[in-house]
C-alpha cells in the first residue's frame, strides 16, 4: 500500500492521537500541518525554506494545476514533484472544492461537472475518472477522491443526495485508479447532518481507502459546529487510516482537531494572511503594518526560532510592508507556517508525553481569536 | 581611510584594471556589480541569498530611505546594516540622481534642492549637509557627495554651471563629514562635454576623496557616447582610487566600462527585468513568458551554476510567471544578478590573468543585445 498510517499513541482523555504517515517520499509525523501550494508553488516561498521549516508534506490543487499549465505538461516534467523542485511528499485535493465554489460557471450531472474556466471562460469538465487520471498525472503521494463540497447552509434534501453522489463518485474513482505509488483518501461529506456523515463515512470505510478525509467543514459555518461534526464523524473512522481535515489552518481549530482525532491539516490561511501584514502567533494574530510597530525592534514573537525572527525586527518588516517589498511577503509567510509547523511538533510532544490536555488547557489560556 | 582601494593587476592593452576594495565591512574584489537594495531590501531577496551568489557589496538609496522609513529610524536601529541584516559593504548614493528625476516637483537653489515627496506629496529639502548627515544616520560604508545629475541633453551652458555647483556643493559634504568609519566619493558630472568632465575631475581630485563616481551617464545617451565620455574621463582620475560608474548593469556596458578603467557598477536593471520574465545570459536577454519555452525543460542557462539553474526549468518558471507567482520574480532576480556577478568574476579572472582583450572579444561574438 502506497500510504500506510502507523498509530503510535492516543491521548487517554481526548481522541487526539501521533502517529506516521509513511509515504513513497519519506515518512512524516502526525498531527501535521500541510502548507499550499496551489499553482505548484507554496506563494513566496522556495522548497529548501519550507524544508528548513521543517514542512513535510505540500498540498497542491488539481482544479488549478489542470487549468494551468496542464496534467500533460505536469507529466511531461516527470511529475509534480519533479516539475516544482520537491522531494517530499505531496497531496492533491479532488478538484471538487473549488470547481463547486465557481456558482454559475458550473452544472452539475451524474457524470461530473460542467465548468468554465476562471482564466479565460473556457469549457472544462472534471468527474471521477478525470480527476483521477489528472492526480496520477501529476504523481502525488495522497490523491483524493472525487467529491462535491457541500454549501453551506444546505437542507437536508440536498445534502442527502450530494452525499450519495459522493459516494458514488467515490466508487468510480476507485474503480478507475491505476497507479500503484498513490495512495487515495475517500472524502466524508454529509453536511452538518449527522445521519449523513454516518452514512457517508460507512459508505467509504466499506471500500478501502487508504485514508480518510472530513470534507465540508470550514465552508461558513461556526466553530462550534464544526466542532461537533467532528466530534462525531472521527469515531466512525478506522484507527488505522489517517484522518484530514480539510482547509483548516487556525492554532484554535487545529488544537481542537487533533482534540477531535483529526491527524492532518491544510490550509491557504497562513501565507494568504502574510501577504495583507498578518503575523500569526501564540497569542493570536498581530498586523504588522500598525503604526504601532514603527519602533519596535523585537521579533515578531519574542522566543520563536523562525528564519524572520531570528533576524528581522518588527519594524523593518513593518518598513518593507509600508514600502510593498515582497521580502515582506517571504519573511511572514514564513513566519506563519513555521508557527503552525512548531505548533503542530509541540502538540504531537505533548500527546506523545501524556500532556495533551494541559496543553490545550494552556493554549487558551493565552491565545485570542 | 575607511575605504581604500588596491590596485592588483592593469590590462597592458586597455584601460581594464583588477583590485580589491578595503572598507570597513569587509574586502571586495574588482571590478565588481553593486545588487541595488533601494529600499533597504534587493527586491525579492534575502541576504543570504545574496552571500551565496557572491554578491559583496549592495548598494541602497538615501532618497528613498530619507522619505520612508526616515534616516531617524534607521539610524536607531543601529544603522543600515543591522536595519536590513546585511554585514557586508554597503554604498548609498546622494539622493542627487532620484531628486532630480522628481522634474517639476523640484527646484534647485545653491543652497540645495526643495522637493515634494513622491510618496505622499510633502516638502522636503535634500541639501550636500543634509545629505551627508543621512548618509552618516544611514552607517554606510561608501557615502556619495551631494551631486546635481545633469539631464542629457543639456547645452553647454546648463553643464558648466550645474557640474560648477555639483563641485561647490563637493566641498560642502567635505566640509560637514564627521564619520571616520565612512568614506565618501566625489561623482564626476560635466555631461557629455570633455572640457567639463576634465574641469571637474581635477577639482574633485584636489578634494582627495576616497574614491569617485562617474555620475551623469547611461542618461539616455547612446552607448557609443558614454563610451567616449568614460575614456577621456578614467585617465583624469588617480589610479590608487576606486572609479565607479553609476545606474550601468547590463553586460556590454559593463565590460566596456572595464575596459575603460571602471572598477564598480550598479544598477536595477536585473532585478526590475527580472519582474518583467527577462533573464540574462551570455547570448542576451530572453523573455521567459514566451510560449517558445512552455515545454523547454533546460534551465534559464545551459552551465549557470546558479540556484534558479540548478534546480528549475524554463518551463517551470514560465509557468510561474503566467501563474503570477513570486517564487518566478525570485528565481530569475537571482539568476540575473549572479550572471552579472559571474561575469564580473570572470572578468576579473581574464584581466588578473592577462586575458582580458580576448575575453572581450569573445564575448562580443556570442553577445547579443
Amino acid at each position: 500500500m502506497a500510504i500506510r498510517y502507523e498509530l503510535q499513541k492516543q491521548c487517554p482523555h481526548t481522541g487526539a492521537r501521533a502517529g506516521l504517515l509513511h509515504t513513497p517520499h519519506g515518512t512524516y509525523e502526525t498531527p501535521m500541518f500541510m502548507p499550499v501550494g496551489t499553482q505548484a508553488t507554496v506563494k513566496t516561498l522556495a522548497p529548501e525554506e519550507l524544508k528548513a521549516m521543517g514542512s513535510q508534506v505540500i498540498l497542491s490543487n488539481t482544479y488549478h494545476l489542470f487549468l494551468r499549465p496542464g496534467a500533460d505538461l505536469v507529466e511531461e516534467a516527470g511529475g509534480l514533484h519533479k516539475f516544482m523542485n520537491w522531494d517530499q511528499a505531496i497531496l492533491t485535493d479532488s478538484g471538487g472544492f473549488q470547481v463547486f465554489s465557481l456558482g454559475k460557471l458550473r452544472k452539475i450531472t451524474e457524470e461530473g461537472v460542467n465548468f468554465r474556466s476562471h482564466l479565460d471562460g473556457s469549457k472544462k469538465f472534471l468527474s471521477p475518472e478525470v480527476a483521477t487520471k489528472v492526480q496520477e498525472q501529476l504523481g502525488s503521494d495522497i490523491m483524493m477522491a472525487f467529491d462535491e463540497c457541500i454549501p453551506y447552509p444546505a437542507d437536508h434534501r440536498y445534502a442527502d443526495a450530494s452525499t450519495a453522489r459522493t459516494t458514488r463518485w467515490a466508487e468510480r474513482c476507485q474503480e478507475v485508479r491505476r497507479s500503484k505509488n498513490q495512495g487515495m483518501f475517500g472524502i466524508v461529506q454529509g453536511g452538518m447532518y449527522k445521519d449523513l456523515r454516518e452514512r457517508s463515512a460507512k459508505e467509504l470505510v466499506d471500500m478501502d481507502f487508504e485514508g480518510y478525509s472530513i470534507g465540508g467543514l470550514s465552508v461558513g459555518e461556526p466553530h462550534d459546529l464544526m466542532y461537533e461534526v467532528l466530534e462525531y464523524t472521527t469515531p466512525l473512522l478506522p484507527t488505522n487510516k489517517a484522518r484530514y481535515l480539510m482547509g483548516v489552518g487556525t492554532a484554535d481549530c487545529l488544537v481542537e482537531g487533533v482534540a477531535r482525532g483529526v491527524d492532518m491539516f491544510d490550509c491557504v490561511y497562513p501565507t494568504r494572511v502574510a501577504r495583507n501584514g498578518m503575523a500569526m502567533t501564540w497569542k493570536g494574530r498581530l498586523n504588522l503594518r500598525n503604526a504601532s510597530f514603527m519602533r519596535d525592534w523585537g521579533p515578531i514573537e519574542e522566543g520563536c526560532g523562525c528564519y524572520a525572527c531570528q533576524n528581522y525586527s518588527r519594524a523593518y518588516i513593518r518598513h518593507l510592508y509600508k514600502a510593498e517589498e515582497i521580502l515582506a511577503f517571504r519573511l511572514v509567510s514564513y513566519h506563519n507556517l513555521y508557527f503552525l509547523l512548531e505548533f503542530m511538533r509541540q502538540m504531537r510532544k505533548a500527546i506523545l508525553e501524556d500532556r495533551f490536555v494541559a496543553f490545550r488547557e494552556e493554549f487558551w489560556q493565552y491565545f485570542t481569536k
